[in-house]
């Protein structure tokens, strides 16, 4: 088992032992995902790009806590799915790549990424 | 290394390819990982929550598809941020697994999840 | 001034009291309605689709409280960004009128609405 | 009626007339607004906090429209719910004034906004 596998397994038992299986609709989990991700942003939506290179400790630990709420329910989203995440994250990462060659976009010129790859 | 710091990597070689780091500030990003997520409710907004269990094959695609692109920005943003995303979310559910004990939790009664773990 | 004009001159006046117009830039203002808006859906996200029709009263009252806080974040935006959000919503409903004629998409057959219009 | 109220009264019948009040549940509803402002979101976030301020021409009317799609969902939420935005948005207002009042919170140094007020 890889890792995300096993912590997959973890979020799994997690919910049975709660009989909160009822509760794990993909619409749900896609609405919790959101709302973690809504916390994730409130934390750096004051900063100053720079700023959020370089975050203070307590600031890291709340952001690196929500980074742990998010990708719970996306395991957990992914696992209720059926969905294997890293083979859809390289799968887009190689349409992009294709999309994007780094011959055509490198350079001092700022050529923006897409907005939405 | 393991197959998410493996991914990793690969989407750090794919910013520099296009030297694309400036634009990767984890303010940045976060606002990136938060559109993807949008793109994502966005496929189940109208379902109801027992469709959103049985998708068909062209919404499963497309979900697939926006989860490759959640996971490639968070992915990357923890890689900047120098976060464990595996370490950070098993600490999250450590927590959350000692605020609500299973034996509490269980049963035939509606024990709703936590609103934000 | 209209009800949202006048709104919209309280909150430039509320930035300005503080010195905080150096934070309300629409990048900044856009996280922040992300941030809000992740905190509204939390606040539904375990619920069936009939229960968030018939929200007790607690419930109500932070669901109350979070629209007012998207709200706000809105109508700062496009205050900063000098957009006429009634005007952006009615031309955005004449466009999806258009594209949905009710005629073609009334019935007992279930038409859904647009993944994103 | 306020401009506000007949917008809604607007969207109301553009409703009812494709029979798709079925679909808007709140549960629906919020997670058509959290995909909304993701596009709303997607639009700035490459851009630099002056590049948000200044906007070319194509890219504020990329904005507006978003704008518009994030306040018919948030108009048509508050509807069925029977929430008066502006009066929730003002209440939400007052308790942030009390909370952070402008004596103490301006000046020349950085005191930065609430994360989340």
């Amino acid at each position: 088992m890889t890792e995300l596998e096993r912590h997959a397994a973890r979020l799994r038992a997690f919910a049975a032992a709660r009989d909160w299986e009822q509760f794990h609709t993909p619409k749900n989990l896609a609405m919790a995902l959101a709302g973690e991700v809504g916390e994730l942003v409130a934390e750096l939506q004051w900063l100053t790009p720079d700023e959020s290179r370089a975050l203070d400790p307590e600031t890291l630990a709340r952001v690196t806590a929500e980074l742990g709420d998010v990708t719970n329910y996306l395991v957990r989203l992914a696992d209720v799915l059926g969905v294997d995440l890293v083979a859809a994250a390289s799968a887009k990462l190689d349409t992009v790549e294709r999309r994007y060659p780094s011959d055509a976009y490198r350079g001092s010129a700022r050529k923006a990424p897409p907005a939405s790859p």
